[in-house]
């Protein structure tokens, strides 16, 4: 029984994912949604992303929160549009997100990062109807997470290995991630990166560029 | 509507985790829920307890995971009673508890470590009727946690800050932490450890030892 609720919950989620792909299209806006553990870095990869691309790319930010506002307070010193859903559940969905771009001015937006709820589970159930899925997997965290959590890493277009500065103190094997993920999912788009030092994020914006045909 | 059915799923629950804690009590075993983040140390945790304690103390051990026994794989190595539950789901709850019980020779076993599914959410919501709960924030996630996920920082019994041999790289701040817990929850029990040095694992199977009465 509890089965069939959930299925039925996904299927409207999915169409509901559907309408916000329609509607991103329309629009010209291209959308990232970045997931990854709590503390991985999704605020602070959109912090510093946006920090290097704002003045040439017309951006916004739909941040999901559990509870609280700290992650949009961040973006928000960015000078960018920025929205806070407080999701009061692990996850956000295809109607929350709906909600929020029904709330936004997103006339002339090119870009819209949104961060998901701190969680490698229940975001990878819930479409939301982007046009690339974001995990971030921080080193601290270990090589085995892909083995543990194959939904999220199976369902993503792009894997960002985050915190690499930290690979000298830590028993995280590069290798090992790499080759189970591209078993999981041969066509992920991998990149190194430490949000706090700056390395490996000129490849991702240029990424970000060339998606956006620029 | 949807909150209406969860209300009731969480109902059942309780009832069904009170029918744990009345089996705990009966069978004199102590029970330890233990929750954090992916990679923030939980199964690490458990095996370098018991190391130190499993001469001294009959331990068994449940493992709840969305997916997958590398987890109990690890634990099964110390020859100690292990169970695993692939939940498929972001929590474990006190059916599935229950059930696992059912399946365990626990006779003559004193201490039981369930160590939860990584996700500082959901299993927060969910009662499993044991005598303690035990969150691990580990430093690289950040001093943001407790403002960001105040229940289960408030529903924990005891709070374990792991992998302080990194905080020479990282910005992590243990006074913030604290103070946000303290003032959510001023009876935790804090601990500062490193599963991976051994620092401070002493404290805490000294306190295990002592909430045995030994």
């Amino acid at each position: 029984m509890e089965i069939k609720v959930l299925e039925s919950v996904l299927r409207v989620n999915e169409e509901l994912a559907k309408r916000n792909r329609d509607f991103f299209k329309k629009k010209n806006i291209y959308s990232i949604n970045i997931m990854s553990s709590p503390g991985a870095g999704k605020t602070s990869l959109v912090v510093k992303t946006l920090k290097r691309i704002k003045d040439e790319i017309k951006s916004a930010v739909i941040v999901g929160d559990y509870t609280g506002k700290i992650d949009a307070e961040r973006i928000g010193k960015l000078e960018i549009p920025t929205l806070q859903i407080e999701t009061a559940s692990c996850h956000l969905d295809a109607n929350m997100l709906s909600q929020a771009l029904k709330n936004m001015d997103l006339e002339d937006i090119n870009l819209l990062f949104i961060e998901n709820v701190g969680n490698l589970i229940c975001p990878a159930e819930y479409k939301l109807g982007v046009n690339k899925n974001v995990v971030i997997l921080s080193t601290p965290e270990g090589s085995d997470k892909p083995f543990k959590y194959p939904l999220m890493f199976s369902i993503s277009d792009v894997l960002i290995i985050n915190k690499i500065d930290l690979l000298g103190s830590l028993d995280f094997d590069i290798e090992i991630v790499k080759n189970t993920i591209l078993k999981l999912n041969p066509k992920i788009q991998i990149f190194l990166m430490s949000c706090k030092t700056g390395e490996g994020i000129d490849s991702w914006t240029n990424w970000i560029k060339s998606e956006l045909k620029m």
